[in-house]
């Protein structure tokens, strides 16, 4: 028992090492060059065998670096979502890909991802974009539910017309989005829609225009919650300062003034001792 | 007389309490499903008699809901334009939805968007989106005139050779607002125009920088009305934590200086009846 | 002479009278309203000679309006750059359009811009608009200098092979205009290009991330521009209210200890009376 | 050897005078105007070699120029940027454009941008706009890295059906670039990828609302950090402004009290005396 505690200590403090975190992001890198290597049939045709058994090396190694980190830290392992994160990327080449999950070998570049878990200023940055998430949640949910008025509405009004664009909810939704983002909206979808119901524009101009806005705020949303912690970092600091400056000026007449007193009491204590 | 006025309490009780208005959120979504449910064929052919039977109980629910509520909190009902809202698109079911109407069926699924009125989260998020709106009137109403200016002006000079686009003022505001998106302008609009008036890139390119530019001030005025009220509350806040603070101070220092002169005054009141 | 004088303090009162203002504001909207009446061939039919003579008519009303302005405010019209624009868009209408000069007659709807300088809050956003250009100058210069850079060397690299494009220098700013603002710029030019120089796109995506990013810092400058003055305010606000609040207080504390401090004289002084 | 340093403290004091970089502004300016000319055949036709000897005696002065300024500021020379930047665009021109090398002659016209380094505003706002590149350091890391992985991924996917897009990983840097941009994404790109594979849009949708995210939080960073620095400046002005009020006035009331201790003390004095 005290032997197993000794080697979860060691692990552990392995683990949670500067050079050990170092070596897994070079290996890190190595794999994203190695992956981003096999998709050039020149470096393939070359080194395709060797490509491939390092890339199952370092496989090996990012296990290994999983186990030894599971084993290391217990139950804390699982309390930190980017071991999740690390478990998921690096499982996926584990699943066999054949037949429909084929789709799973290509996945494996995700493992490049790993980046953002292992450099401190990385994970910070993500943290940062993660936490803004939840402020937008309401606008968000406002967001999705006009989508989804209009995704009804587009299917039943054009769907038999234009099934390719709005033949279901779920092309409706595609639709709605690639028009949100402005892309051909009018001369690739609205206009021809036009040809056939010409107040089409009465339904996707309102639609833009809410969509647009709603977005908009939702970009408002950030830049303001940002601002907010800023002014008030901004202007707690400077109200500290002037606050520590005025007492120190203000506390320096009133020593003046106490000192003046106590030598007025010493003299009429002398008047008094005469 | 009584009664009644005992009966309306109650109701008025009934529709302001949490359940109620949780039961119709509920409500809400399952009719958003089924309004959806209603765009795919196959649930169609599986369940269509149900899914319209239960749209129309559903209906007869919201009526029923409305109906509460208006006898319920009799003219407060009519002052809270959410009541305006959920009527009208309620009401639109009622309408015989035939012939020249039939638009009217997809608007039924309008309906969902009485989720905004019910859920308190949702009605303040649309409450500030609307609030934000009047501040910006004067430069809408810029764009607007600016607008109008342009689709004239586009008809009286393109109209004629290109009537698809600007043969009226109606298709030339629709073409202005798509070439303000920035959607196709130059290869869907401007180059075939320009084959036949070399010289209207002088008209198309300064509209572009006009409304592009307004519009920019139109969100920056959003963002800088949000800014103004944040920064106003945030100095608030802080310079009154700081004089609060310098209160507390001085005042400690100033009852330090008025004991001392009252010491000396008791030592001077002994002098004196020595 | 005196009459004179009075003549034109008289005409001066009247054209700066809030009835007059009144009165041609709603002339210019009905301008407006005729300007488009008159591209709808539906009331060109109906009641186009009505149409023409009331624009005619209003034309003479608004020189008059203009010569009154000139005679009553004297120098004063020349200084106001407002009566500038005033003149030049009712001038307009005054030049014979014909032949090259056809297309003076779509400008006329021009004056329906004299709202701007009509309706004093128009005038005000306007202004406020104008007044936040001169702090771009430095950035918009940067902008049209790297615009001449890459106009000449795109001329001088493609303008042999896409003559429709980059034919000539002005061919390539348009051109590069249309990129900058992301329009077909992939699919519709450098695609294309791509297929006769492989390497057009080590051009074109540079060219895409310095101008967007540049008008992105133009953005910027605005909105910081309108954050430092707001912010300013209301940092004075809150820190004069803060100051005038301390003030009150520790005057109220100094009074106290005058007043201690004067009984003591007092007190001396019988002192020494006696 | 005093000669040669009296010499170059000549030159130095000549290169960092006023006229002389006013007048090597003129010859950009010059430059500038006879490059652009070289694009336009009529000018070329009526004085071609005039302005190609103008341009051979202009590179000439730049490189007289250029050299006096490396004698005269010796050592100081290679540590200012500029200098490096000024003597690689006016290198260029030295190089033989023959060849392969050809492209170069279109680079000539980079000269031009010399007027950043020369007019001291331009300077300031292209150290500006450089300045704020390093914090958003992460960011653009953070982005690099999901275009990497997405560009991998996408190689891998769609390579095989989509060799003009998705042929080799440059390729789908290029096309994810594009669709980032938002340029013809989904008519150009997206809808006939889902023609092949359906689910396409699982890949895309997700990667623009990763890019354009990640795209809107580095502009927001640049805002924030712009509007940091500011609001730092602003507090800290007005409360040194209130600071300095509230320290003269409690210093007059200070003043009042010791004069008025002093005056009691004197008086004590005086009973003491007696």
């Amino acid at each position: 028992m005290e032997n197993g505690q000794g080697l979860r200590a060691r692990l552990r403090h392995l683990v949670d090492s500067n050079g050990f975190s170092n070596l897994v992001t070079v290996l890190i890198v190595l794999n994203a060059i190695i992956l981003g290597l096999e998709t050039w049939p020149v470096a393939m045709e070359m080194a395709g065998p060797l490509l491939r058994v390092v890339d199952r090396v370092l496989l090996v190694c990012f296990c290994a670096e999983l186990l030894m980190k599971m084993i290391g830290q217990g139950r804390d392992f699982v309390r930190q979502p980017w071991n999740w994160f690390d478990t998921i990327v690096v499982g996926i080449a584990l699943v066999p890909s054949t037949g429909a999950l084929s789709v799973l070998r290509a996945l494996r570049v995700l493992r490049a991802l790993r980046l953002l878990s292992m450099v401190p200023r990385m994970r910070m940055v993500v943290e940062a974009l993660l936490r803004s998430l939840p402020g937008l949640g309401s606008i968000a949910g406002l967001l999705l539910l006009v989508y989804y008025v209009f995704a009804v509405m587009a299917t039943k009004l054009y769907g038999g017309a234009f099934p390719e664009w709005f033949g279901n909810i779920g092309a409706s939704m595609y639709s709605l989005f690639q028009i949100m983002t402005l892309e051909s909206w009018s001369m690739g979808i609205v206009r021809p829609v036009m040809e056939v119901f010409p107040y089409a524009w009465a339904f996707f101009v309102p639609f833009i225009l809410v969509a647009t806005f709603t977005m908009l705020n939702l970009f408002i949303a950030i830049i303001v919650n940002s601002m907010q912690s800023i002014a008030d970092d901004v202007a707690r600091e400077r109200s500290e300062t002037a606050t520590e400056e005025m007492k120190t000026f203000t506390h320096a007449d009133h020593m003046e003034l106490l000192n003046e007193l106590k030598a007025l009491r010493t003299e009429i204590q002398e008047l008094k001792d005469r």
